[in-house]
């Protein structure tokens, strides 16, 4: 047997995938939208992942076929089901990290928590959502948002109006939260599933910017709830692969679920050095249904800082000599990106027994690199 | 600056600096003796390592170029700095790690503990140290050498003429070993040095079988002068990257110099797992003189268990799912080469708290794979 998995997208999602594959030996290849993409060392194929045949033929001969974004159509997934491809996660749940509004529905009717919402199709909508929660609403297109793009506060319905003409949005409460969290799991076709601790993420401009594993002051209720959200999202929308459920802390102590992404997530990224099994291995080792790896942390904290855009002048590798010699501890990761303002090019993990010293390390070493 | 690394080889020590590679953002480049080599994912030229001609034109724009092995003849290595490479380890290093009989000399003009040994030419030569020597011996190849070929155990001059037909030899005392210890260190051409913490290495049939980090009751006394010894072998022959210094720790007491190797070695495999810098991460930072990451160990204990030979029939990889089943905790490191009896073909590595208790796991683990 030789395990072969192929991934639709070469951003960083993919290109992290690429140790983990070299190290259990499993055959990787990566169908990339550019030449020279973040993945570049796996990219087999570069084409439109939208066109169903470019797809087929790149997926021959996988063992599974797995993702780095929540963007290929549903024609084209359900082509490589009916051809016998094993899509991991398959249409029938990745449809649900691709479309907010199902989202929103099939959460509700699973009696998940979430915050208040409704489908507004026009600008009376709106404002009959408005009326209810006090003036103030979160507004969302359905499809294609990410990093804070297509998600907009609103407090009348005609600020809505130029994204009702492209069609239905999902509107939501401003969820008055104290801080934002994710749940991370994996969960294999036969049923196993995995949790790795509830994290923090601190978002910037609707961007994340930090996370700090665990979630500090999450050990017991806390830690519990989030696993239980995250563990009934997974069996009920029938994920495969790793599963990261961004949740709200609200003031009032509730738990409500946020977004949903069913791959590898930001939120995971401390794993590659903080936990025996990284989300990258675990993905690939959920999406080929083998057994799930232990999911223990190797240090107490570890906080993972991204690096937004990078240095305005070079590349992140100008700055290795002093951030290496400032930090020997910090692990520093670079997608191979272009630096850009607001990109995500690399982060910056550091693991420790004191947060403060642990975060202000993972600062200090990622600050070397804007 | 783009960081670009040449390696020449393509084993499995060439393999394991990819993933290290891929997260700092290093541009890796191997040079394979042939198609399908362990390191396959970076193999940008197949060619003969011995013909100058082939391993300057890889080494082209390169920042660094190292070693998946120390065969590279000494005139090659010679041409290839005479036009600007930068060679790490470099051809006045590397000497010691090709030529036994040189090693044994320099290390004894630096006053570094050694076995008992001589230059052998002749049969009589063997016979008067075989005389001095309790009339036993061991006789090695001064080229050539590893994983046990290449060394003999002898009780007469004659048992070495067919070796001596090929030129001149090392014979040293057998050495009457407690255990076998390797020290390993990384050094960059700026000066700065690492040490990473001093290790048992268990040989089986002259090839490594296990190794325990750190090694057992080695705080202390042993830890401080197995690390000195490395650290005057690095500064004494001005070795560039990582250093293994295998050690004997004798019945009454010494800790002697064995072997040298001027690269990644199997006593630092545990590494990728156990420390908070691979072995494979510090060489690469090591040949482009960046500064060298921290060496703690993230376990009390790791165990690393080779993968000899692998199964019978079929690949590591028919072997994973009641492997990882079974162990969950252990890292499996697979080389992508083809089970062949004796072929060191994969490892595993746990860690953990309890040294009998991560031992069990490891053993138990690779044993799936026998």
């Amino acid at each position: 047997m030789k395990l072969s998995v192929g991934v639709v997208g070469g951003g960083q999602l993919a290109r992290m995938m690429i140790p983990a594959a070299i190290e259990l030996g499993i055959d990787l290849k990566v169908l990339g939208e550019t030449e020279g993409s973040s993945a570049r060392q796996a990219v087999t194929v570069v084409g439109d992942y939208r066109d169903a045949a470019t797809v087929l033929a790149f997926a021959e001969g996988v063992d599974a076929l797995t993702f780095d974004h929540e963007h290929v159509p549903q024609p084209v997934l359900r082509e490589l089901v009916a051809h016998g491809v094993a899509v991991r996660p398959g249409p029938h749940a990745l449809l649900y990290a691709q479309d907010k509004l199902l989202m929103r529905e099939k959460l509700a009717a699973l009696g998940l928590p979430v915050p208040d919402w409704a489908r507004a199709r026009s600008t009376d909508d709106l404002d009959a959502f408005l009326r209810d929660h006090d003036g103030r609403a979160v507004l969302k297109t359905p499809r294609g948002g990410y990093d804070g793009k297509g998600v907009r506060i609103v407090t009348s319905g005609a600020e809505g109006a130029d994204w009702l003409e492209d069609g239905e949005l999902l509107v939501e409460e401003v969820v008055d939260f104290r801080r934002e969290l994710a749940q991370l799991v994996a969960r294999r076709p036969s049923g196993e599933m995995v949790a790795w601790p509830v994290v923090e993420t601190v978002q910037r401009g609707g961007v994340c910017a930090e996370v700090v594993a665990p979630a500090p002051r999450s050990a017991g209720r806390l830690a519990d709830i989030a696993c239980d959200i995250a563990w009934r999202v997974a069996e009920g929308l029938d994920v495969t692969g790793v599963l990261a459920v961004e949740l709200f802390e609200t003031v009032d102590g509730r738990v409500l679920v946020n977004e949903l992404a069913m791959r590898p997530h930001n939120s995971g990224h401390w794993t590659i050095d903080g936990s025996t099994t990284s989300q990258f291995e675990q993905h690939l080792r959920a999406v080929l249904d083998l057994p799930l790896g232990a999911t223990g942390s190797r240090d107490p904290w570890s906080v993972m800082v991204n690096i937004l855009g990078g240095p305005q002048r070079g590349t992140l590798a100008d700055r290795y000599a002093a951030a290496l010699a400032a930090q020997p501890v910090a692990k520093i990761h670079n997608y191979g990106k272009d630096p850009r303002p607001g990109r995500k090019v690399g982060h910056v993990t550091v693991g420790g027994d004191e947060l403060d010293d642990v975060a202000y390390r993972a600062r200090a070493a990622a600050a070397f690199f804007e």
